[in-house]
């Protein structure tokens, strides 16, 4: 162990944990000491294929936004649901403004590839592979901290959809989002286990939402990523010359939030078992694109935009109740950034005690200025009609204040509680 | 679509499905055709990194052996316990027999990156990333099938170990196992999607353990796992040159099972808010090793021999009570093949309804000829003793015997069922 890194495990101790000398331990079995000591075989099996090495690869948090929104999305992705553990409107308030300085400190550390202030293990620190933690409040953030007047205007629930089948006891909206992102599993499970548990008495967790992607440099990033359902999944999306017109807020309502965005987190179950009884042409007519390359049905490529006035036999090339011509925005403010990830949880058993086949669906997030103007008409046509609405079921809806990003030596949300 | 997929996905119907027409779909949303068609932003983030791409890396199926066990262990594991659903001696043999054979095919297609013969998201077979896929039967696959004669004499349960709390309901023993390793997840999740639902009828499903080490090419691949502890796990390992001694089968009790091997599977939960508690140095001792390198306590670096007569003020460097003095063989014959991955399930309200900060620990995963020469002496010491049980707790524990490998044209557990 280095001294930085016994440093900061010295510095993550909770309590004042028991030391245990060598001779306790010695003591611990007795006549055990002076076994067999042999040689040892000792080899590893290498793979020679010599990927590129990336765990090395630091996306910058401090900044006007914080990282995790317009940044590359990576393999995978935890999203955690906390309630703020607090009696009285002064204790949230003190709750919240210490999660987001013990927050601050430790994401800038460890997307850096340095152990987190209070780390346990600091040696899991030292791999980022593209670590990102982007911090969310709720309405909660601000119903029960006294802060009601800062509450951008559309950090509400969204309207109850008739395709909803919302479970609130397993995946309540929070008045806590943290987003964590990594290319590498064993990253995303230390930096998860850091932010929790450094700030354990001041909230309730709710529920951690694990999701993924393809892995890193499993094939070309410019590949759109497919679904569990096999679609392509993400082909319209915003672009870099988007962002600052649909995404990051310019604090004209609120001045504190400048630099912030919304987030809409919606957790998708699929009906794998009947979406595969479906012959392949109707699958593909119940999106709008071909499966083989996600183009749409009107020809081109997956890029080329669709002409939904196409007529084939008649009939138009992408039905009008398609999940691409439902969900294309009817104007430009209609927009938002897309950024989901597949889940596949392991199956849990039914009230029979029987375990389904499948636990999987798609962690839908979307971020955007305004979520009652660019999200919510888009969501409420799909929901009015949608022809995929018949293999998916929304189980989990939320939505986040997704704070201005920290410069250098300030705290996350320091704006809202200064 | 290319035809080759559609033509698999065709087969992969298990009912007649509905399909849909172009009209039905129209007639679904009155008006809704001719909506507006607008120019469409169209972008990616992309990363300019460019990691090398591996996605197309390829693991063989065939082979006197199965894949899984002595190749290079890949980023992502799915081990998945299935009861044979058969009232019968007669059915349950059918049924396994059935199940070989579909898991065969299918197992050697998907390996190459082609997709199931009933494969159902056809595209999400096109990046193998070193796909395995690796078939177990437990103790129920011969004796409910009346192939009791057959069982190789070390398949039993394990003894009671003290330190065992085994959660018989959620992660019993089971009839079969497969194990399902790729680098990319969206591979396994979609290999456990097909091999499940194409063997449905026949099986009961009874758990999923999902499993991660870092990424591909997150770091050099001859760096040694941590766990979730930190600690450096996988050091001391048994290497190609004991493989034909120590792992693989060579049929002199059970001739059709020469070129098989055991497995040992054990579910290690981790207390990791009291791990954390404890002091770095009273880590170490209990583990034996350096937190930062795994260098044995003893001196030199990861890879050089433990010397456990050093002493140390007068006492030994590696307490006789740390894990790898206990876990250490204590003649040639206690060696066996380790291949763990990591876990961090969601967690799981308790009783209170309360949820804790981690639900994580380590899949451990032993192979060798024999577990009751080769694993079981090792198991029953650190039963007796290893400092580190303090803080790891046994709660699901399987033994399976892992078939020969087929070769071409032969389905898996040919020479069991001839």
């Amino acid at each position: 162990m280095t001294d930085d890194d016994r440093d900061h495990r010295e510095r993550g101790k909770r309590g004042r944990g028991p030391a245990l000398s060598r001779r306790s331990l010695i003591a611990g079995v007795a006549g055990a000491a002076g076994l067999g000591v042999g040689a040892t075989a000792i080899a590893r099996s290498a793979d020679s294929a010599g990927a590129s090495v990336h765990g090395g690869d630091v996306i910058e948090f401090y900044g006007e936004h914080q990282a995790g929104v317009t940044t590359p999305p990576t393999a995978h992705v935890n999203y955690i649901g906390f309630d703020l553990a607090a009696d009285s409107e002064r204790q949230a308030r003190e709750a919240l403004a210490g999660i987001l300085r013990v927050w601050t400190e430790d994401a800038a550390r460890l997307t850096r590839g340095a152990p987190a202030l209070a780390d346990s293990e600091p040696e899991l620190a030292r791999v980022p592979a593209r670590l990102t933690v982007t911090v969310g409040l709720g309405p909660g953030s601000f119903t029960r901290t006294g802060l009601e007047g800062r509450r951008p205007r559309w950090l509400h629930p969204l309207p109850a959809y008739p395709i909803d089948r919302l479970d609130e006891r397993r995946w309540p909206q929070t008045d806590l989002l943290l987003q964590i992102c990594s290319d590498d599993p064993i990253t995303v499970a230390h930096a998860t286990r850091v932010l929790t548990s450094n700030v354990a008495g001041r909230i309730r967790l709710r529920w951690v939402q694990r999701g993924f992607r393809n892995a890193r440099g499993s094939q070309d990033e410019k590949v759109t990523m497919r679904n569990l359902m096999g679609q392509v999944d993400g082909t319209v999306n915003l672009g870099p010359g988007d962002f600052d017109t649909l995404v990051w807020d310019d604090g004209g309502e609120q001045p504190w939030f400048a630099g912030g965005t919304s987030m809409v987190l919606r957790r998708i179950a699929m009906d794998l078992d009947r979406w595969q009884e479906l012959d392949p042409a109707s699958q593909e007519l119940t999106v709008g694109r071909r499966l083989s390359d996600g183009a749409p049905l009107s020809g081109g490529g997956e890029h080329d935009d669709p002409d939904f006035d196409k007529l084939v036999d008649g009939l138009p090339a992408i039905p009008a109740s398609s999940h691409i011509a439902r969900a294309r925005h009817r104007t430009p403010a209609e927009q938002f950034l897309r950024r989901g990830y597949n889940y596949d949880d392991p199956p849990e058993p039914g009230p029979d005690g029987v375990l389904p086949i499948s636990n999987s669906g798609l962690l839908f997030a979307a971020y955007q200025r305004d979520v009652d103007t660019q999200f919510a008409p888009v969501q409420a046509r799909l929901a009015e009609h949608d022809a995929l609405n018949e293999w998916t079921t929304p189980i989990g809806s939320g939505v986040y204040a997704i704070l201005p990003g920290a410069r250098r030596g300030q705290a996350l949300g320091q704006s809202l509680l200064a």
